[in-house]
Protein backbone atom coordinates (compact mmCIF):
# COMPACT_ATOMS: atom_id res chain seq x y z
CA UNK A 1 0.00 0.00 0.00
CA UNK A 2 1.44 3.22 -1.11
CA UNK A 3 1.67 6.37 0.66
CA UNK A 4 -0.29 9.45 0.69
CA UNK A 5 2.22 12.95 1.33
CA UNK A 6 0.74 15.72 -0.30
CA UNK A 7 -0.45 14.84 -3.31
CA UNK A 8 -3.05 17.84 -4.20
CA UNK A 9 -1.06 20.88 -2.38
CA UNK A 10 -0.29 24.20 -4.83
CA UNK A 11 2.20 23.46 -7.23
CA UNK A 12 2.48 19.40 -7.50
CA UNK A 13 -0.35 19.32 -10.55
CA UNK A 14 -1.45 22.71 -11.64
CA UNK A 15 1.46 24.60 -12.05
CA UNK A 16 0.80 28.51 -11.90
CA UNK A 17 0.26 29.38 -15.93
CA UNK A 18 2.69 32.70 -15.87
CA UNK A 19 5.58 31.32 -13.78
CA UNK A 20 8.12 31.97 -16.46
CA UNK A 21 10.78 30.78 -14.06
CA UNK A 22 9.19 27.63 -12.55
CA UNK A 23 11.48 25.27 -14.23
CA UNK A 24 14.80 23.44 -12.69
CA UNK A 25 16.69 26.66 -12.32
CA UNK A 26 14.07 27.60 -9.84
CA UNK A 27 15.17 26.63 -6.10
CA UNK A 28 12.65 26.57 -4.99
CA UNK A 29 10.12 25.24 -6.76
CA UNK A 30 7.31 25.62 -9.38
CA UNK A 31 4.65 28.60 -8.24
CA UNK A 32 1.72 27.33 -6.68
CA UNK A 33 -1.53 27.46 -8.76
CA UNK A 34 -4.70 27.55 -5.89
CA UNK A 35 -6.78 24.42 -6.66
CA UNK A 36 -8.51 25.15 -2.87
CA UNK A 37 -7.92 29.28 -2.95
CA UNK A 38 -9.94 30.46 -4.63
CA UNK A 39 -9.91 33.23 -6.91
CA UNK A 40 -7.49 36.19 -6.77
CA UNK A 41 -8.15 39.27 -5.09
CA UNK A 42 -7.16 42.80 -5.49
CA UNK A 43 -4.04 44.39 -4.08
CA UNK A 44 -4.76 45.19 -0.62
CA UNK A 45 -7.08 42.65 -0.45
CA UNK A 46 -11.02 42.63 -0.27
CA UNK A 47 -10.82 44.54 3.54
CA UNK A 48 -8.55 46.71 4.41
CA UNK A 49 -6.07 46.43 7.57
CA UNK A 50 -8.64 48.47 9.89
CA UNK A 51 -10.96 45.57 9.35
CA UNK A 52 -8.40 42.48 9.90
CA UNK A 53 -7.45 42.42 6.41
CA UNK A 54 -4.04 41.80 4.95
CA UNK A 55 -2.78 45.31 3.40
CA UNK A 56 -0.06 44.35 1.08
CA UNK A 57 -0.46 47.58 -0.93
CA UNK A 58 2.79 49.41 -0.95
CA UNK A 59 3.09 53.42 0.24
CA UNK A 60 2.44 55.88 -2.46
CA UNK A 61 1.37 52.59 -5.06
CA UNK A 62 -1.17 53.76 -7.53
CA UNK A 63 -4.78 53.53 -6.37
CA UNK A 64 -6.21 49.87 -6.19
CA UNK A 65 -7.83 49.50 -9.92
CA UNK A 66 -5.27 51.85 -11.91
CA UNK A 67 -6.10 52.49 -15.69
CA UNK A 68 -3.45 50.31 -17.86
CA UNK A 69 -1.09 52.21 -19.70
CA UNK A 70 -0.08 51.72 -23.04
CA UNK A 71 3.54 50.75 -22.38
CA UNK A 72 3.00 47.36 -20.64
CA UNK A 73 5.05 44.28 -22.25
CA UNK A 74 2.98 41.44 -23.38
CA UNK A 75 2.50 38.83 -21.01
CA UNK A 76 3.29 41.41 -18.13
CA UNK A 77 0.04 41.81 -15.19
CA UNK A 78 -1.17 45.23 -15.71
CA UNK A 79 -1.58 45.74 -12.02
CA UNK A 80 2.17 44.32 -11.21
CA UNK A 81 3.47 47.17 -13.95
CA UNK A 82 1.71 49.82 -12.14
CA UNK A 83 3.10 48.50 -8.53
CA UNK A 84 6.47 47.96 -10.37
CA UNK A 85 6.74 51.38 -11.55
CA UNK A 86 6.17 52.46 -7.50
CA UNK A 87 8.41 49.83 -5.74
CA UNK A 88 11.40 50.51 -8.05
CA UNK A 89 12.27 53.54 -5.88
CA UNK A 90 15.50 54.11 -7.01
CA UNK A 91 14.15 53.77 -11.36
CA UNK A 92 16.91 51.01 -11.98
CA UNK A 93 14.66 48.39 -13.65
CA UNK A 94 15.51 46.10 -11.33
CA UNK A 95 13.93 45.84 -7.49
CA UNK A 96 15.91 44.39 -4.73
CA UNK A 97 15.72 43.04 -1.28
CA UNK A 98 15.85 46.38 0.43
CA UNK A 99 12.59 47.49 -2.13
CA UNK A 100 10.53 44.47 -2.41
CA UNK A 101 10.42 45.17 1.50
CA UNK A 102 9.51 48.02 1.92
CA UNK A 103 6.56 47.18 -0.36
CA UNK A 104 4.94 44.21 1.16
CA UNK A 105 3.06 44.00 4.62
CA UNK A 106 0.93 41.64 6.69
CA UNK A 107 -2.43 42.88 7.97
CA UNK A 108 -0.96 44.37 10.71
CA UNK A 109 1.47 46.39 8.49
CA UNK A 110 4.50 44.64 9.32
CA UNK A 111 7.01 44.45 6.71
CA UNK A 112 7.10 40.76 5.27
CA UNK A 113 10.59 39.37 6.87
CA UNK A 114 13.53 39.24 5.17
CA UNK A 115 13.84 35.69 4.86
CA UNK A 116 10.55 35.66 2.43
CA UNK A 117 11.69 37.92 0.50
CA UNK A 118 15.17 36.45 -0.32
CA UNK A 119 12.96 33.46 -0.93
CA UNK A 120 11.33 34.81 -3.59
CA UNK A 121 13.46 37.14 -5.37
CA UNK A 122 15.72 34.11 -5.29
CA UNK A 123 12.81 32.38 -7.03
CA UNK A 124 11.90 35.47 -9.28
CA UNK A 125 15.26 36.38 -10.14
CA UNK A 126 16.11 34.68 -13.46
CA UNK A 127 19.43 36.97 -13.46
CA UNK A 128 20.67 35.49 -10.71
CA UNK A 129 21.84 39.39 -9.67
CA UNK A 130 19.71 39.24 -6.25
CA UNK A 131 17.09 41.59 -8.07
CA UNK A 132 14.10 40.93 -10.47
CA UNK A 133 12.87 42.95 -13.75
CA UNK A 134 9.72 43.74 -14.45
CA UNK A 135 8.67 39.98 -16.20
CA UNK A 136 9.69 38.06 -12.36
CA UNK A 137 8.25 40.78 -10.78
CA UNK A 138 5.18 40.01 -13.11
CA UNK A 139 5.48 36.55 -12.35
CA UNK A 140 6.01 37.23 -8.24
CA UNK A 141 2.67 39.13 -8.44
CA UNK A 142 0.46 36.66 -9.41
CA UNK A 143 2.35 33.90 -7.21
CA UNK A 144 2.03 36.22 -4.56
CA UNK A 145 -2.06 36.92 -5.22
CA UNK A 146 -2.43 33.07 -4.92
CA UNK A 147 -0.89 32.34 -1.73
CA UNK A 148 -2.80 35.89 -0.39
CA UNK A 149 -5.58 34.04 -1.49
CA UNK A 150 -5.03 31.21 0.23
CA UNK A 151 -4.63 32.46 3.14
CA UNK A 152 -7.41 34.37 3.33
CA UNK A 153 -9.63 31.18 3.45
CA UNK A 154 -7.92 29.61 6.07
CA UNK A 155 -7.83 32.55 8.60
CA UNK A 156 -11.54 32.02 9.30
CA UNK A 157 -11.27 34.25 11.88
CA UNK A 158 -10.25 36.71 10.10
CA UNK A 159 -7.16 38.05 12.61
CA UNK A 160 -4.34 38.38 10.13
CA UNK A 161 -3.05 35.72 10.95
CA UNK A 162 -3.69 31.78 11.39
CA UNK A 163 -3.38 29.46 14.32
CA UNK A 164 -2.15 25.72 14.43
CA UNK A 165 -5.46 24.43 14.15
CA UNK A 166 -6.14 26.48 10.82
CA UNK A 167 -2.66 25.84 9.70
CA UNK A 168 -3.50 22.17 9.99
CA UNK A 169 -6.53 22.42 8.10
CA UNK A 170 -5.00 24.36 5.31
CA UNK A 171 -2.35 21.82 4.93
CA UNK A 172 -4.49 18.73 5.05
CA UNK A 173 -6.55 20.33 1.84
CA UNK A 174 -3.95 21.17 -0.15
CA UNK A 175 -3.49 17.21 0.41
CA UNK A 176 -0.51 17.29 2.71
CA UNK A 177 -0.43 14.23 5.55
CA UNK A 178 1.18 15.45 8.58
CA UNK A 179 0.18 15.72 12.00
CA UNK A 180 -1.85 18.86 14.24
CA UNK A 181 1.73 18.66 16.54
CA UNK A 182 3.71 19.34 13.26
CA UNK A 183 1.22 22.63 12.19
CA UNK A 184 1.13 23.59 16.00
CA UNK A 185 4.87 23.24 16.02
CA UNK A 186 5.71 25.51 12.55
CA UNK A 187 3.11 27.77 14.34
CA UNK A 188 5.28 28.09 17.22
CA UNK A 189 8.32 28.11 15.18
CA UNK A 190 7.34 30.99 13.24
CA UNK A 191 5.21 33.39 15.02
CA UNK A 192 6.55 36.94 15.98
CA UNK A 193 4.70 37.16 19.57
CA UNK A 194 5.30 33.89 21.91
CA UNK A 195 2.56 35.21 23.97
CA UNK A 196 -0.13 34.92 21.01
CA UNK A 197 1.31 32.35 18.42
CA UNK A 198 0.11 32.76 15.01
CA UNK A 199 1.76 32.61 11.61
CA UNK A 200 1.37 35.42 9.29
CA UNK A 201 1.08 35.94 5.16
CA UNK A 202 4.96 36.01 5.19
CA UNK A 203 5.45 33.14 6.81
CA UNK A 204 2.64 31.13 5.60
CA UNK A 205 4.09 32.16 1.78
CA UNK A 206 7.50 30.60 3.27
CA UNK A 207 6.76 27.82 4.97
CA UNK A 208 4.51 26.43 2.42
CA UNK A 209 6.90 26.61 -0.79
CA UNK A 210 9.50 25.26 1.33
CA UNK A 211 7.28 22.12 2.04
CA UNK A 212 6.60 22.03 -1.19
CA UNK A 213 10.06 21.56 -2.25
CA UNK A 214 11.01 19.51 0.72
CA UNK A 215 8.20 16.83 -0.43
CA UNK A 216 9.42 17.20 -4.14
CA UNK A 217 12.98 16.20 -2.57
CA UNK A 218 11.37 13.25 -0.32
CA UNK A 219 9.03 12.15 -3.28
CA UNK A 220 11.94 11.46 -5.17
CA UNK A 221 13.68 9.72 -2.72
CA UNK A 222 10.71 7.73 -1.82
CA UNK A 223 10.56 5.42 -4.77
CA UNK A 224 8.24 2.50 -3.58
CA UNK A 225 5.85 5.12 -1.77
CA UNK A 226 6.55 3.58 1.64
CA UNK A 227 6.48 7.23 3.19
CA UNK A 228 10.12 6.12 4.84
CA UNK A 229 13.10 6.70 2.77
CA UNK A 230 16.61 5.73 4.53
CA UNK A 231 19.60 8.45 3.75
CA UNK A 232 22.90 8.08 3.80
CA UNK A 233 24.92 11.02 5.43
CA UNK A 234 25.77 12.61 2.04
CA UNK A 235 22.54 12.22 0.45
CA UNK A 236 20.81 13.56 3.58
CA UNK A 237 23.07 16.69 3.66
CA UNK A 238 23.05 17.10 -0.35
CA UNK A 239 19.33 17.27 -0.31
CA UNK A 240 18.07 19.44 2.54
CA UNK A 241 21.57 21.97 1.83
CA UNK A 242 20.56 22.71 -1.76
CA UNK A 243 16.99 22.92 -1.78
CA UNK A 244 17.15 25.06 1.69
CA UNK A 245 19.94 27.33 1.39
CA UNK B 1 31.84 -0.80 13.10
CA UNK B 2 30.59 3.21 13.39
CA UNK B 3 30.88 5.34 10.97
CA UNK B 4 32.60 8.90 11.09
CA UNK B 5 31.01 11.84 10.09
CA UNK B 6 32.04 15.37 11.00
CA UNK B 7 34.30 14.62 14.82
CA UNK B 8 36.33 17.22 14.57
CA UNK B 9 34.99 20.10 12.76
CA UNK B 10 34.63 23.65 14.50
CA UNK B 11 32.38 23.98 17.07
CA UNK B 12 32.04 20.13 17.37
CA UNK B 13 34.06 19.48 20.42
CA UNK B 14 35.12 23.06 21.06
CA UNK B 15 32.86 26.13 21.46
CA UNK B 16 33.85 29.51 21.06
CA UNK B 17 34.08 30.90 24.61
CA UNK B 18 32.53 33.78 23.87
CA UNK B 19 29.72 33.19 22.16
CA UNK B 20 26.72 34.05 24.70
CA UNK B 21 24.02 32.88 21.92
CA UNK B 22 25.03 29.56 21.39
CA UNK B 23 22.87 27.58 23.31
CA UNK B 24 19.45 26.19 22.35
CA UNK B 25 17.78 29.56 21.03
CA UNK B 26 20.59 29.34 18.66
CA UNK B 27 18.72 28.20 15.40
CA UNK B 28 22.23 27.91 13.28
CA UNK B 29 23.96 26.04 16.37
CA UNK B 30 26.69 27.20 18.46
CA UNK B 31 29.32 29.40 16.95
CA UNK B 32 32.72 27.47 15.91
CA UNK B 33 36.49 27.39 17.87
CA UNK B 34 39.05 27.01 15.49
CA UNK B 35 41.41 23.67 16.19
CA UNK B 36 42.59 24.09 12.80
CA UNK B 37 42.26 27.67 12.03
CA UNK B 38 45.29 29.59 13.52
CA UNK B 39 45.28 32.50 14.93
CA UNK B 40 42.77 35.51 14.52
CA UNK B 41 44.03 37.85 12.12
CA UNK B 42 43.08 41.84 12.17
CA UNK B 43 40.12 43.17 9.85
CA UNK B 44 41.33 43.03 6.73
CA UNK B 45 43.47 40.23 6.60
CA UNK B 46 46.60 40.60 7.20
CA UNK B 47 47.50 41.36 2.98
CA UNK B 48 44.87 43.77 1.79
CA UNK B 49 42.41 43.05 -1.47
CA UNK B 50 45.31 44.48 -3.57
CA UNK B 51 47.36 41.51 -2.57
CA UNK B 52 44.52 38.94 -2.99
CA UNK B 53 43.43 39.39 0.79
CA UNK B 54 40.27 39.05 2.23
CA UNK B 55 39.04 42.47 3.04
CA UNK B 56 36.44 42.63 5.96
CA UNK B 57 37.05 46.63 6.87
CA UNK B 58 33.91 48.26 6.26
CA UNK B 59 34.16 52.19 5.00
CA UNK B 60 35.04 54.57 7.00
CA UNK B 61 35.88 52.40 9.81
CA UNK B 62 38.25 52.87 12.61
CA UNK B 63 41.96 52.23 11.46
CA UNK B 64 43.44 48.75 11.97
CA UNK B 65 44.76 49.08 15.61
CA UNK B 66 42.23 51.53 17.25
CA UNK B 67 43.11 52.90 21.22
CA UNK B 68 40.18 50.85 23.28
CA UNK B 69 38.01 53.51 24.35
CA UNK B 70 37.41 53.75 28.44
CA UNK B 71 33.25 53.33 27.52
CA UNK B 72 33.91 49.29 26.44
CA UNK B 73 31.17 46.96 28.09
CA UNK B 74 32.70 44.05 30.14
CA UNK B 75 32.94 41.26 27.37
CA UNK B 76 32.96 43.28 24.29
CA UNK B 77 36.09 42.89 21.96
CA UNK B 78 37.56 46.10 22.04
CA UNK B 79 37.89 46.01 18.43
CA UNK B 80 34.22 45.31 17.55
CA UNK B 81 33.33 48.35 19.96
CA UNK B 82 35.24 50.55 17.98
CA UNK B 83 33.35 48.55 14.27
CA UNK B 84 30.12 48.50 15.98
CA UNK B 85 30.43 52.41 15.85
CA UNK B 86 31.05 52.85 12.53
CA UNK B 87 28.71 50.28 11.51
CA UNK B 88 25.90 51.34 13.49
CA UNK B 89 25.24 54.35 11.24
CA UNK B 90 21.78 55.37 12.32
CA UNK B 91 23.32 55.24 15.89
CA UNK B 92 20.43 53.03 17.13
CA UNK B 93 22.89 50.88 19.16
CA UNK B 94 21.64 48.07 16.71
CA UNK B 95 22.56 46.39 13.92
CA UNK B 96 20.34 45.34 11.50
CA UNK B 97 20.75 43.47 7.56
CA UNK B 98 21.40 46.46 5.79
CA UNK B 99 23.73 48.21 8.19
CA UNK B 100 25.61 44.67 8.89
CA UNK B 101 25.96 44.42 4.90
CA UNK B 102 26.94 47.48 4.04
CA UNK B 103 30.38 46.66 6.49
CA UNK B 104 31.11 43.23 5.32
CA UNK B 105 32.90 42.63 2.36
CA UNK B 106 34.80 39.32 0.38
CA UNK B 107 38.12 39.65 -0.73
CA UNK B 108 36.99 41.53 -4.18
CA UNK B 109 35.18 44.19 -2.69
CA UNK B 110 32.18 42.50 -2.71
CA UNK B 111 29.34 43.06 0.21
CA UNK B 112 28.40 39.55 1.64
CA UNK B 113 25.19 38.03 0.48
CA UNK B 114 22.30 38.12 2.05
CA UNK B 115 21.94 34.70 3.14
CA UNK B 116 24.98 34.73 5.35
CA UNK B 117 24.46 38.04 6.99
CA UNK B 118 20.81 37.17 7.54
CA UNK B 119 22.26 33.64 8.58
CA UNK B 120 24.56 35.69 11.27
CA UNK B 121 21.89 38.04 12.68
CA UNK B 122 20.13 35.15 13.45
CA UNK B 123 22.44 33.21 15.13
CA UNK B 124 23.74 36.29 17.38
CA UNK B 125 20.45 38.31 17.24
CA UNK B 126 19.38 37.90 21.28
CA UNK B 127 16.28 39.97 21.20
CA UNK B 128 15.03 38.37 18.19
CA UNK B 129 14.06 41.60 16.45
CA UNK B 130 16.26 40.80 13.26
CA UNK B 131 19.39 43.34 14.71
CA UNK B 132 22.05 42.99 17.06
CA UNK B 133 23.07 44.80 19.53
CA UNK B 134 26.63 45.41 20.48
CA UNK B 135 26.88 42.33 22.72
CA UNK B 136 25.50 40.22 19.98
CA UNK B 137 28.08 42.23 17.23
CA UNK B 138 31.27 40.86 19.90
CA UNK B 139 29.98 37.41 19.39
CA UNK B 140 29.57 37.71 15.78
CA UNK B 141 32.65 39.12 15.15
CA UNK B 142 34.57 36.82 17.24
CA UNK B 143 33.01 34.00 15.08
CA UNK B 144 33.69 36.06 11.73
CA UNK B 145 37.72 35.78 12.81
CA UNK B 146 37.57 32.68 13.43
CA UNK B 147 36.06 31.19 10.23
CA UNK B 148 38.31 33.91 7.99
CA UNK B 149 41.12 32.43 9.36
CA UNK B 150 39.90 29.05 8.55
CA UNK B 151 38.97 30.04 5.22
CA UNK B 152 42.88 31.59 4.29
CA UNK B 153 44.13 28.84 5.98
CA UNK B 154 42.78 26.61 2.91
CA UNK B 155 42.42 29.68 0.23
CA UNK B 156 46.48 28.36 -0.39
CA UNK B 157 46.97 30.10 -3.76
CA UNK B 158 45.50 33.40 -1.84
CA UNK B 159 42.82 33.74 -4.70
CA UNK B 160 40.12 35.20 -2.40
CA UNK B 161 38.32 32.13 -2.98
CA UNK B 162 38.71 28.44 -2.82
CA UNK B 163 38.30 25.96 -5.67
CA UNK B 164 36.28 22.63 -4.53
CA UNK B 165 39.84 20.86 -3.61
CA UNK B 166 40.42 23.46 -1.72
CA UNK B 167 37.01 22.97 0.28
CA UNK B 168 37.03 19.52 0.56
CA UNK B 169 40.64 19.36 1.93
CA UNK B 170 38.85 21.82 4.56
CA UNK B 171 36.21 19.92 5.03
CA UNK B 172 38.47 16.49 5.26
CA UNK B 173 40.78 17.95 7.86
CA UNK B 174 37.34 19.14 9.90
CA UNK B 175 36.69 16.01 10.53
CA UNK B 176 33.99 15.69 7.65
CA UNK B 177 33.91 12.38 5.60
CA UNK B 178 32.16 13.85 2.45
CA UNK B 179 33.65 12.82 -1.20
CA UNK B 180 35.28 15.28 -3.84
CA UNK B 181 32.05 15.57 -5.65
CA UNK B 182 30.09 16.76 -2.51
CA UNK B 183 32.78 19.69 -2.58
CA UNK B 184 32.71 20.54 -5.71
CA UNK B 185 28.70 20.47 -5.97
CA UNK B 186 29.04 22.94 -3.68
CA UNK B 187 31.50 25.03 -4.88
CA UNK B 188 29.56 24.86 -8.17
CA UNK B 189 26.52 25.75 -6.54
CA UNK B 190 27.79 29.12 -4.25
CA UNK B 191 29.76 30.15 -7.52
CA UNK B 192 29.10 33.84 -8.21
CA UNK B 193 30.47 33.41 -11.68
CA UNK B 194 29.87 30.29 -13.52
CA UNK B 195 32.48 30.63 -15.53
CA UNK B 196 35.69 30.96 -12.61
CA UNK B 197 33.80 28.29 -10.20
CA UNK B 198 34.96 28.94 -6.53
CA UNK B 199 34.03 30.36 -2.79
CA UNK B 200 34.00 33.71 -1.49
CA UNK B 201 34.38 33.50 2.36
CA UNK B 202 30.91 34.83 3.11
CA UNK B 203 29.40 31.75 1.00
CA UNK B 204 32.34 29.21 2.88
CA UNK B 205 31.17 30.74 6.94
CA UNK B 206 27.22 29.97 5.35
CA UNK B 207 28.04 26.67 4.22
CA UNK B 208 30.08 25.28 6.95
CA UNK B 209 27.45 26.85 9.50
CA UNK B 210 25.20 24.84 7.47
CA UNK B 211 26.74 21.62 7.45
CA UNK B 212 27.75 21.56 11.24
CA UNK B 213 23.88 22.15 12.03
CA UNK B 214 22.94 19.34 9.72
CA UNK B 215 25.23 17.06 10.98
CA UNK B 216 23.93 17.78 14.39
CA UNK B 217 20.84 16.63 12.72
CA UNK B 218 22.04 13.77 11.35
CA UNK B 219 24.22 12.76 14.39
CA UNK B 220 20.87 12.84 16.84
CA UNK B 221 19.11 10.39 14.15
CA UNK B 222 22.13 8.05 13.56
CA UNK B 223 21.87 6.55 16.60
CA UNK B 224 23.23 3.39 16.28
CA UNK B 225 25.82 4.67 14.16
CA UNK B 226 25.69 3.00 10.59
CA UNK B 227 25.97 6.29 8.64
CA UNK B 228 22.46 5.84 7.24
CA UNK B 229 19.05 6.82 9.06
CA UNK B 230 15.51 5.93 8.02
CA UNK B 231 13.41 9.04 8.02
CA UNK B 232 9.29 8.73 7.86
CA UNK B 233 7.76 12.02 5.79
CA UNK B 234 7.18 14.24 8.36
CA UNK B 235 10.72 13.68 10.73
CA UNK B 236 12.36 14.62 7.59
CA UNK B 237 10.60 17.80 6.89
CA UNK B 238 10.75 18.63 10.86
CA UNK B 239 14.36 18.27 10.85
CA UNK B 240 15.19 20.25 7.37
CA UNK B 241 12.58 22.98 7.90
CA UNK B 242 13.40 24.10 12.11
CA UNK B 243 16.75 23.71 10.96
CA UNK B 244 17.87 25.92 7.36
CA UNK B 245 14.28 28.11 7.54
Amino acid sequence: MSYHYGQGYPGARHPAPNAPYSGAGAPYGSAPSTPYGGAAVPPGGYYGPGQGGYGGQPHGAPSRHPPPSGNIPPGVNPEAYQWFQSVDTDHSGFINLKELKQALVNSNWSSFNDETCLMMINMFDKTKSGRMDLFGFSALWDFMQRWRALFQQYDRDRSGSINGTELHQALAQMGYNLSPQFSESLVRRFSVHAARPGMQLDRFIHVCTQLQSMTQVFREKDTTMTGNIRLNYEDFLSGAITRLM
